[in-house]
């Protein structure tokens, strides 16, 4: 129907008749001629319709923006003084010699360069909204990521697989979603969080090196990164430990930095242990741009007068901890009033500062409402965290989960309000994770990565165990800019390390036979030793292409309760649907409130 | 870990030290020594354990079949006379110098090599059924055709980009897996039978080119060909008809084709109406490797007195053919009875024959129970269908849906049973679909592709139909050797068209509204003309792979009711789970039936 793309029509064809076929981007008269500028997914051109064609002219003449036409004709120079050098195909016009209008246009309910649109009605009419310039790069950038992965797996022996959707219950943690089955009474399958186990499988099975870009489910109240289904790169090699997969998935790191953003990275990217993550950083995902750290000080506050440090400095699960940011000593009052409330989201119940106005002049050349309570320690602690004059050392002391949480999240909220970032891609493997996390609350033991993450210890030290907490796990992260992209690790291939990891969870023999016998039992079969990772695409696309949230790079997203406002997804369904599946609906929780 | 893979390692190698990691395939005692064959995903190594390495032969004494070991050692010819051609490193094998056992296996339930294997066995064990050469090479199959395709349209423009897998109720008719909705109370997302919709939106959104190879989902009862999961790869374009898409899926066919099995197709593949598939071959989706083909002949048999052809022939929904099967006259009268039991599965009430031994005998070179009843007509019915000497004539008289299912199904059986194929592979694509088709007991006319295909007519003329059923459908069908491998249509792009097809369907506005108001909605804002198809992965591999059940192709499939028996899904689920889902089980069934 058409001979070129709208974008793809260049001074190379002037003279030439081409046909294209698009939407009305914008319809203009001027000095009696209609300009039209014909928008397809490579671009603009801007077609002229001359009165002296007047059947075409008068089709012209009703058109709205968004009519999709069909319009043949001859490209021309532009007349000098109308070229638009932003436009690949702005030194050109196209003078209409055939108009065909394939769909008229009611008044659309947005413009497409309105840039204040409710993300509602964007979500609404999201076909609209698609059209946009940068709805359209985003999900091509999307596309030439997932061809990029795709080739670079290819060329690196993985073979693309599937695993199933409708599944059983799987060990992520999150809530499920689940799906009746009509055929097995008051049986249901589950969505996978994950093809975790199934990949897993097909190393059991023999195919040496999988991977899959597939869509994972979570029943989880959303954030704004979060959505229902995502989508996951997801690998898995065998006969490769860490430092294989690692540099496997580094490999691709590049390769769609290059091919998808022109982006490259000539070095090695770092590693960084968990532990050192979380002292330098207060978090597992650093965001290395930022060159700001947090040090540790308790040591020198220990003996203080004064509590609000000194209990912290000496609580073994406390923590008092000093971010000295440079040139920042002119921060006003507000601004210290308003990351004090920052930091308080975090549980944080105060922030305490030194502003460094003359070091030489030791404590009187400090302005700060603390210093009066460790006049001995201060210099110290100055000299420890580098400050100099016109610095601001901020203080937090607490538990050091509070401290953690709030310094490294005023560490990047002050990184970023001052814009310190000193690159503009900073990517680091945090590996060293530990393998198990306790619950505060409940003191129950919990995988950090997931059960089938190996340890960094024999079965019989797993067995042995009396302080899981330290034990470290064969895990690893890649973080960039302060997101986490992907995770992976060792997984366990031997059936007595695997019972004993489930026993130090407090899975009884009974539920592991239960939720996971298929995999104890491939165990026994011969299990090659295996390792793998996962992408989050979703994140690593809204980081690639530099949008805020998740649902811009997804073309058909829900909202965070989880709804589609296009098609009106979820809706109600027939009861006779539902005596099939052999279930009912319980009493609506409003109806139940008022009985 | 490994230098190499077992299938790599050729006589190039020989006289060097490599190293290979893989699964004990067999392990036999001869002469004092060991030979193990060990396997891994690209082929078999013969490794020799020689009692001199003592370590090394007392943990090879010990090994099982499936045991994991990983294996350095040197590379050498094979003593002359125990060569194997057969294997890629049949010239070679290797001396064990280390010997690691990464996994020692229990004995395994049942030996890779036994053919005699239930499939429920193969199921529950799936892990090391896929194993198998023969599983291996058909998801290496599935995996290089996924990959060719993916490469033909990312060449020709095409955009993979994802649709929702939680959504709505989609309209292809077939019943929905439902999803409980947890934040929207007593609604339901319904697992996508097709994203039809989704892709059609997408052409709206100016993609242009869209193409995915994704999970649909039905819950039907399950034939041997048919997955409540399966896999579509699913393409649309904008601005092309059906020839545009015909051409680019007929291009992608012959290049998967040829990539995949090696089998290049150098010619158009021809095109057949639906009208003459159905008169030639009595179904619309033809294996035309077999030669043989139904002949109307009601028209000579209308005024005869032998009411069972009679009457067909006169009734205008009856149909009286005949099928010529050359040669084959010498067919035993049990044979012709397994053949009539055959013809009654699909209603037939019986197989009238002419067996004809000497036409130039006219009738009395003939050997049948029926030419008594119409002497007159016989010879030109032969004539008509072309009968030799040495050839049988089956007849079907019935209902033309009844002649039609059962002739045609007789022709392949025959076609079968006889080894008739003239050629390995005959592909046609089938057009000129009819639009509508009526339910024979409700009379309700429905559509036959889905309601967004376009009918061949004005919307006037839809509005003004009084025989629905004569319309055709710019719908389109590729059958290969019988098989539908896929089909698609012209789409409506056109509210008040979509609006008219939908009125007569019967779908009243309220209906169209809630089903389907955002794609009406969606047409009025500049939507162009599109087309697109799907093609069934699981069967086209299926049929490329030449396997038996579509189970085979699948990684990890489902029993026809429907459950894996590998992880035992689908399975039961907490109380508390269904709580939060607002839902609940209804009585058993089998309560009901006692209470």
């Amino acid at each position: 129907m058409r001979t070129h793309y709208c974008g793809q029509v260049t001074e190379a064809l002037i003279g030439q008749t081409v046909s294209v076929a698009g939407w009305v981007h914008r319809r203009r008269d001027h000095g009696g001629v209609i300009f039209i500028d014909l928008r397809d997914r490579e671009g603009l051109l801007q077609v002229v319709v001359d009165p002296d064609t007047a059947e075409i002219f008068a089709k012209a003449e009703h058109l709205r923006s968004e009519c999709v036409l069909h319009i043949s004709g001859i490209v021309r120079a532009r007349p000098e003084g109308t070229v638009n050098a932003n436009l690949a195909s702005g030194q050109i016009e196209m003078l209409a010699k055939e108009l065909d209008v394939l769909s008229m246009a009611e008044p659309i309910p947005f413009q497409l360069d309105d840039k204040h649109v409710s993300e509602e009605v964007r979500l609404k009419y999201r076909y609209i909204d698609l059209r946009r310039d940068e709805m359209q790069k985003t999900l091509k950038l999307r596309y030439a990521v997932t061809r990029s992965m795709r080739n670079y797996l290819d060329n690196n022996g993985f073979i693309d697989m599937e695993t199933p959707i409708l599944t059983k219950s799987t060990p992520e943690g999150a809530r499920d979603y689940l799906v009746p089955s009509r055929t097995h009474e008051h049986k249901f399958f589950a969505l996978p969080q994950s093809p975790q186990l199934f990949k897993q499988l097909l190393m059991m099975s023999g195919f040496d090196r999988y991977y899959q870009i597939t869509r994972c489910f979570r029943d989880e109240d959303l954030r704004a990164d979060r959505q229902p289904e995502f989508t996951q790169l997801d690998i898995e090699t065998s006969f490769m430990d860490e430092n294989g997969v690692m540099g496997l998935m580094e490999g691709l790191t590049k390769t769609i930095f290059k091919e998808g953003i022109g982006v490259e990275f000539d070095y090695d990217f770092p590693q960084m242990t968990y532990a050192d993550a979380i002292q330098k950083y207060g978090i597992d995902r650093p965001d290395l741009r930022i060159p700001l750290e947090l040090v540790d000080v308790a040591d020198l506050l220990q003996d203080i007068e004064f509590k609000v440090f000194a209990g912290p400095a000496k609580d073994p699960k406390g923590r008092v901890a000093a971010l000295c940011v440079p040139g920042a000593g002119e921060m006003s009052r507000k601004e210290i009033d308003d990351y004090t409330k920052f930091v308080g989201i975090y549980g944080a119940k105060g922030l305490a500062y030194i502003k460094v106005n003359d070091i030489g002049a030791g404590i009187d050349g400090l302005q700060s409402p603390i210093v009066k309570f460790f006049p001995d320690q201060v210099m110290q602690i100055l000299e420890r965290v580098g400050a100099k004059d016109g610095d601001i050392v901020f203080f937090g002391a607490d538990k050091a989960k509070i401290v953690n949480e709030a310094l490294g999240a005023l560490r990047v909220k002050i990184g970023e309000d001052r814009q310190m970032f000193t690159d503009k891609w900073k990517p680091v493997w945090v590996v060293d994770f530990p393998m198990f996390e306790e619950d505060e609350k409940t003191a129950r033991v919990a995988a950090m990565h997931h059960p089938f993450t190996q340890p960094k210890a024999t079965t019989e030290e797993i067995l042995a165990s009396k302080n899981p907490g330290q034990m470290l796990a064969r895990a690893y992260d890649l973080v960039i800019n302060g997101i986490e992209v992907g995770g992976g690790s060792v997984r366990i291939h031997d059936t007595n390390m695997q019972a004993a990891v489930f026993k130090l969870l407090g899975i009884s023999d009974e539920d592991a036979a239960e939720k996971f016998g298929f995999l104890l039992n491939a165990l026994k079969y011969g299990c090659p030793p295996h390792a793998g990772m996962a992408f989050g695409l979703d994140r690593l696309i809204m980081l690639m292409a530099d949008r805020e949230s998740i649902r811009d790079v997804i073309a058909f997203p829900k909202t965070q309760s989880a709804a589609c406002l296009l098609t009106e997804a979820p809706g109600l369904v027939d009861i006779a649907q539902l005596r099939e599946l052999n279930i009912r609906l319980n009493k609506k929780v409003s109806e139940n409130a008022a009985s």
